[in-house]
């Protein structure tokens, strides 16, 4: 992490990752999210303590999505999912950090949100269902950060 | 709407305004939610019938996400929100829209996503409790979209 970030003493997403470190640069991070539900689950986190996407300048703005679209279009690519889902919320933790989630019209919500209603039961795991193991997804979502 | 804006017959967002207009350019309209839990939910829609974020090219990626947060800074500075979330989903309406959302800790399902659980009633209803009239709210998110 760069030096010069402001971090704030109490706030889980200054003191850990917050998932599986993906790629990481001075200014945004991305890890994926251990979700049984939603495997294709990544995130978004700035490094710096920022609470808002507006709190950010015009140039950051910028890279910040990006940076997301390029997660999407990885996700896009690999798994043609019924849809993707995209947030920023941090209602808990109000440290900037976005929600790139592959949705399938079989997952346990769809389509309902994440944050909804359960819908179905997936037997075997969604996880199985996915066209690539983890690891070869994560290197996609590399690469496709210019990694 | 712009002549040349790609629609689809059944789609909702092609067939209705989607919410009360705020404002609107050939490329996306601004509309307010009508939700009694959440007043102050706004709505961007692209005009053209679009599913994914990553389907805009990178200046209509620009435009979209600098209108979104025009809205978010007029909410901020009218409401002092407790939290903005920014949400695409499209689950249900495959159609590109940006849901901006003033949260409050007051609310009905704080801290909780909007489609999660609610965690309390909010007694006298939720508009009440904004700073000013909705109709003064919708004038400050017309006037930070430039209009």
């Amino acid at each position: 992490m760069h030096t010069t970030t402001p971090l704030a003493a109490d706030c889980p997403l200054c003191l850990e990752l917050g998932g599986l470190l993906i790629l990481q640069t001075p200014r945004w991070r991305v890890v994926r999210v251990i979700d049984e539900a939603f495997p294709a689950f990544y995130r978004l986190i700035w490094q710096a303590h920022v609470a808002e996407f507006s709190d950010l300048d015009a140039l950051q703005r910028a890279e910040c999505m990006e940076a997301v679209t390029a997660i999407e279009r990885a996700l896009r690519g690999a798994l043609q999912p019924t849809k993707i889902n995209l947030a920023t919320l941090g209602n808990v933790v109000p440290h900037l950090h976005w929600h790139v989630i592959a949705r399938f019209d079989w997952d346990s919500h769809f389509p309902n949100p994440i944050w909804g209603e359960a819908k179905r039961e997936v037997t075997g795991g969604a996880e199985a269902r996915l066209a690539l193991p983890m690891s070869d997804l994560d290197q996609r979502v590399r690469a496709a950060l210019g990694a």
